[in-house]
């Protein structure tokens, strides 16, 4: 955005400063001005305190060009942030008609006949403001351009239950940052597994560090890596160079990559599944669930999701899967042999074009010398056959059996693809 | 604490600027403060920028006795917050000898031979600091104590990754602030379910609002509903008051309390099960894995957790949950028959003293007039009968299956309590 050099986020909730909720709307805020472009320099939180969040406007217009505020915009006495940001900014408090009949219609809709008198308070809104309907709720938004110390700056005021907040954001707060800049961003998100975020960076470091139309960088997300390439165009026609960088990328690290989109691990495999026409199960030992709720975890899973075993027992797996009982006496439950063994039953049992296994020692017990906590063995099963990935896998019990579980959908991806 | 009156958090990170990670420190932190009796008005945010956070320190200093820092306490360059609170405080930044050992022996015992140099950076400390070991990590975290415009403040640094945060706020700053008061502060935890949040509120607005020792005051924390008794207490053996207040909210809400301490509700159940050394298998339809999932989070399920069947497609419960034909075509997968047939074959299949079952419609799509999105049959089967609970939720999909699970295993704890 041209005329928009420094961005801050500050978030207005008591709730909030007690720690009784984590702060994700400052990370999602931050995650989409940059997509735009727009860098902020500072997030802060202060309760639903008049003087202390007046202090704090204070403090971000005297720094910022555009201070994001979300919050406290609720109908009850502690929601005082639109008319703190009002007597800040110097505006008159005034009823907005149509936040009003938007306020009268959601009751409405919700069948209920009498809006409480509190309701009304979220259409007072402050004079000039650029209003912004609230589709997920009642409390309006509103955007104020006003002038401070010489400066001309911006406040934006979205509400903080994260639903409305997000929504009103893309369709409100965007069209009219992009209105600012004659600029847009182009971007694309690469995703890999298989390789730690510090070893791709290694890696990518030139590109990181000397390209600057598109630029190259990490985009960390829990338990994935993800990189975004990022170029600015000034009118729509310009070339898409989006794409030579990634070529580059796939050069260096292709084996890794197995999205370039926004699709997660799960969705891939979901999504490569029903174009082929193929149904999957999984038979899982130490992820007790967890790969089945991650695929179930989507609408439509049933196209190509038909049932799963979770085996946790050395017996389920004997007597349920039909594992060979001299496989689990003489190589034991954490071994190739078996996670073959429980594939192929699975596969069998529930009637699927392909089945994957997972069985390994989530700890922080039943490790020793031979098997140690964060052994895993996966396989997987279909008509062409078998493929095996064997694990080592260092932290604790979550992130083993979150690991695991995004291997065993990568195995499955990659079974599909030969 | 007698003379901290006002705490405020500063976390420092690039990365957390850019939204790439939500801030869970602050939460924390703000939470376990407040347990100490300690109130934070202010949660800032800057990058690891020497120049914004001596502007954040300085400011932090000016407003609040009690300053907690977390972040860039690492080996890289850009890791600067410790130099930068020392050049704060005026104080040098000098080797620490004991740090320095300690770095040493935590890369002898990871095998590694040779110490990076960015690593002794880890030893240079603020003179005069209270240093606090890491036990998760390289970085040592330090107590400044100093005068800032005539008053006495406390600048506390702390590591970002959690896992060393906690660890070195449990191990040092725990004891470190319980020195500076006499007086502690005495918790209960009474957790709930099957209640909201706010008509648990109103059923206990009189106590909330009237007692101040001890008090009694609302604990969110994500799908459950919890409440905390806190007493402050100047002597070890004044008498405990906490009981009074706790069978006053047992007399109004005892229904719905499911623990009185720190333990959810899966650790409940499993600890329950293990109690009465008995055993468990879910039939999971549309948790797709949830409730296994929850129960498998904790080491030691496999004393009381044999495995499950999740069966999502019709097929799999009649063929292998066997439920009977007639059931699913006159009555529908989720109806109370199938839910007490699926957990009836599951407890047979697996060979487990009692089994649970889940059955309904997630959403978005699959709901109709009769059977709408949100409806969910449960059924708990055992050597003393049967026991069914419907479920009508409202929410996405997400939280359907959500709060599928956690009624689930109520389900369970109420079988396994009649």
């Amino acid at each position: 955005m041209s005329d928009i050099r420094s961005a801050e986020i500050l978030c207005v909730g008591t709730e909030l400063l007690l720690g009784q909720i984590v702060n994700t709307n400052a990370a999602w805020l931050a995650r989409e001005l940059s997509l735009l472009g727009i860098n902020s320099y500072y997030q802060s939180v202060v309760g639903d305190n008049p003087e202390r969040l007046l202090a704090a406007l204070q403090l971000a217009a005297g720094r910022s060009d555009l201070v994001m505020i979300t919050g406290g915009l609720g109908p009850t006495q502690d929601d005082l942030t639109m008319a703190t940001a009002a007597r800040f900014a110097g505006l008159q408090m005034q009823m907005h008609e149509p936040s009003r009949r938007a306020i009268m219609d959601y009751f409405q809709h919700l069948g209920r006949r009498e809006v409480t008198e509190n309701n009304w308070k979220q259409a007072m809104l402050p004079e000039k403001a650029i209003v912004m309907p609230n589709h997920n709720g009642t409390a309006p938004g509103a955007i104020l351009e006003i002038e401070h110390d010489g400066r001309f700056i911006r406040l934006i005021l979205l509400p903080g239950p994260p639903s409305e907040m997000q929504l009103m954001f893309r369709e409100s707060v965007v069209p009219y940052l992009e209105k600012q800049s004659t600029s847009r961003l182009r971007h694309l998100f690469v995703r890999m597994i298989g390789i730690g975020e510090s070893a791709a960076e290694t890696r990518l470091m030139d590109l990181i560090d000397t390209q600057d139309n598109p630029t190259l960088a990490p985009y960390a997300s829990e338990g994935e890596v993800v990189f975004r390439i990022t170029q600015s165009v000034s009118r729509p026609d310009e070339p898409d160079l989006t794409g030579e960088m990634l070529a580059e990328v796939n050069r260096r690290l292709g084996e890794y990559i197995y999205e370039v989109g926004p699709r997660t691990m799960p969705e891939v495999v979901k999504d490569m599944l029903a174009e082929r026409k193929m149904t999957i199960s999984f038979a899982e030992s130490c992820t007790g669930g967890l790969v089945s709720a991650a695929v179930t975890d989507f609408a439509g899973a049933s196209t190509v999701f038909r049932g799963s075993i979770i085996a946790y027992d050395n017996d389920i797996k004997q007597n349920l899967l039909h594992v060979p009982q001299e496989i689990l006496e003489r190589e034991g439950a954490v071994s190739e042999s078996c996670a073959i063994a429980m594939a192929m039953g699975c596969r069998d049992i529930m009637g699927t074009d392909m089945a994957v296994s997972i069985t390994g020692i989530a700890g922080p017990d039943g490790g020793s010398q031979n098997k140690p906590v964060g052994l895993v063995w996966l396989a997987a099963v279909g008509p062409k056959g078998s493929q095996t990935r064997c694990l080592h896998l260092a932290g604790n019990r979550a992130r083993i059996r979150k690991v695991s579980t995004l291997n065993a959908l990568d195995l499955a991806r990659r079974f599909l693809l030969t």
